[in-house]
């Protein structure tokens, strides 16, 4: 057989290290890609001008664009055959993303543990991002379940490794250079500063957008994510193409420029869940909810621990159901830091 | 509150100055994806060398490309709360955008005027598209019927601005060193010169394209307008999602590349009404009449001023009813100067 | 009549040389659109330091994008009126195309023949694609049946040239500088060399991408190509839209990474037949079969002859039913060679 059928739970052991394939150089062209596919607006990606005056030589590549590459390299290896995205924790940004730069993944298993029922387990990894120069640009950790290809194949030593409920403060890192001494909260598009953020704060970010099939789609290829679930309509019973999870947390980070616009730079991911599956023709709106609130040692700037959910309706502010369960509405619950001007 | 419920009527004051948020850095990505949605051909803006032998230094980005950023811009200042957009003047391309330019727009209001119901009123502004080095590249005045927030706020005095009915030929600006004395007919695609064009004349470019919700989705978020009714389904009552007119405009303008390969750059927009809606599952078509002629200044440069009417449905070169109403199949109704080789 | 009403087949003589117009220059814009429309994982073409490592200075565009824009450049004077596009032959790429570089093309008529109903012909076109140094980048030669304007149009004598039924080996052009002995398997992603390819072996490339509206057409627009067919549902009876055969083509061409990552670069085009129309909703899947094997002057550099079948359903390796005709399922029956790591 010459095609890839995927790792199944048996072939993960602890320790082992995945180089996945296909680098992937990015430029300009993938920026004024997600300015197409998303409503982002966040300044400091949308101006090189903007982003000077905050001391970068000019606009990063969204932050997100570099969890989705990184997050694609690691499909084929790590989730063909999974049944489900877990869940993340660690995950901090360690550089920005420059036109030009070539990136690939690498992830080291760090856990294993088998389910109770024999015919699946979970798998934990550690995925780096490298550039071309093998400096890490982001790091991060998730955890699937992964089918066994063989049931009878024995049960790995369980191994849970442990894992940060949120990323400290002091382990964020500032990019280099980042000053936000002068920002220009007009051309930003709100005047709200770190200091005008209370902590328990919410934010209905009231704009909505009604996904179609061919947009997710052309987004989670331009990540080189290969999953049947989000092309193939013979993929899934019903016939439905499952959205890939990472759309909506850019769909829902766009959206949240309507009262974070200021909440720029994404450097940490503390946590995040994929509440409920996201279909063409759902609309996507989102609200948020100030978490923590740090400072930083980089002059102007601010941390806001922001908890970000999507939903597909419903009312906002709403997450669980009295069973504790996330109500059948809620798409995502994202936990991040992001940096704000003082 | 911390997000943006838009301007109401009674929040504008006369000579009002706005500097809209978010500057825009634009390049070749943008480039690339102007000529994945729509059918744009015109030699100047396809080919480097075709754009060097009329005296360019490379191809600068489509004219509309600029007008969509400056307007996408204007959008949570001036028309979030709008109910109508109701017509353009005055409008003129300053100087070309190159491929990393960065556009911001400010807008002053030069007019308002209650309406006899007390709950809306028109709001005129003069919009100006500004480079990184603060050169004009565009301005236009737009004027909108806005929604009253307070329908007991007082109406402000009425002022309205007289506008021109046509940019007088000797106020286009024709782009520094444009000169059409070599141009390549063959490869711009027709021989019809500026001479071969008469008053009066009218043209049917032939062709349509059906539209898709996903394109002119993708289309409008690229220029960061955030306008509800294009993304949202919620947003009306009949659950469509309104196609934002810039999209019919560009459409149209592609379009007549077949009868008007050769009227390469727009430079004056003299007035444009968006007559009927346009939803997803149109087929748009265009049609052109040839209303004025006039020479420039420039070696081998003429200028034509066209009507470029956009259809969905319907005869070509009917434009109004009995009744001097626009036709139920008129998309578009929009006068501008555009440059022409001799 | 200003607008191009295209050719008809009395409208082409014997020798007649057709300059294509629009010439178009593509740059990494061009690159990214590529990886968003479909998923294409060759990493030749997607890390520029991959690429060097492959002897070449970054990585060059996609060979299918030079094959689309040159193809999409000769539809207003070759296919405008075409009834079918009846075949390929004797394909070379004979240089990469580099972001940067202006791509125009040229058709010669190199065939004639009027078919017995004397209502269509078929003309046979040798194109070349040019670049901006009047560099050949690609020639192939098509085949379609046009038809007439008028009926009473005399017959031309019958040329039909002599085509080569597969580019010999000899005649591939290398890229200059080729080099697969510092090859990366694990970069990228199977570690099949061409001496573990037989002769005649078949592969199941597993996936599957349901296609949509909004997607084909805006490739083909990318491409410039304007035929009707792929854009207007008022063209064909039945209201739907024809999908370019070339998406097809790079379709499946991605889809073939799972099996054939290593079929780096696309050097001939043996032949090709898009066997069944394919429309919006279809979910293409693909397979190959090797045909041949051939050794060349490059280090480390063979060349594999592959058949690659485009299916909407059915059993894999299935072609022609028991009529010998093609089975209705499969959408395109492609012959070529590709470079591959010895």
């Amino acid at each position: 057989m010459k095609t890839n059928a995927g790792r199944f739970f048996e072939d993960y052991t602890l320790g082992q290290v995945i180089d996945h394939a296909v680098p992937r150089t990015v430029k300009m062209g993938e920026r004024a890609l997600y300015h197409m596919l998303y409503p982002a607006r966040h300044a400091l990606y949308s101006s090189d001008q903007f982003a000077q005056t905050c001391g970068l030589p000019f606009s990063p590549l969204d932050d997100m664009i570099a969890f989705h590459i990184v997050f694609g390299k690691t499909v084929p290896d790590v989730s063909l055959n999974a049944v489900a995205n877990l869940g993340y924790a660690g995950g901090r940004w360690k550089m920005p993303v420059w036109p030009g730069d070539t990136l690939r993944a690498r992830s080291e298993v760090i856990g294993l543990k088998q389910n109770s029922n024999g015919k699946t387990g979970v798998v934990y990894v550690r995925t780096t991002g490298l550039n071309q120069h093998d400096e890490e640009v982001l790091e991060y950790v998730r955890w699937v379940m992964v089918r066994k290809g063989d049931v009878d194949a024995l049960a790995p030593e369980t191994v849970v490794p442990e894992m940060p409920k949120v990323v400290a403060p002091s382990a964020l890192v500032i990019p280099k250079g980042l000053d936000f001494t002068n920002y220009d909260f007009t051309l930003a598009g709100e005047p709200h500063r770190w200091g005008d953020y209370e902590i328990g704060e919410q934010i209905d970010h009231v704009d909505g957008v009604t996904v179609e099939e061919a947009e997710h789609m052309m987004a989670t290829r331009l990540w080189q994510n290969t999953a049947k679930v989000h092309f193939d309509t013979s993929a899934r019973p019903d016939g439905s193409r499952l959205i890939y999870g990472g759309h909506v947390i850019s769909m829902a980070r766009a959206l949240s420029f309507n009262g974070l616009a200021n909440a720029q730079m994404v450097v940490g991911l503390n946590g995040g869940a994929h509440a409920n599956p996201c279909l063409s023709g759902d609309t996507i709106r989102a609200w948020s909810e100030v978490l923590d609130k740090a400072e930083t040692r980089a002059p102007g700037v601010g941390a806001l621990r922001l908890r970000l959910v999507a939903t597909k309706g419903g009312d906002p502010f709403k997450l669980r159901g009295d069973d504790g369960k996330y109500l059948p509405d809620v798409l995502l619950d994202l936990d991040y830091w992001a940096l704000v001007p003082l």
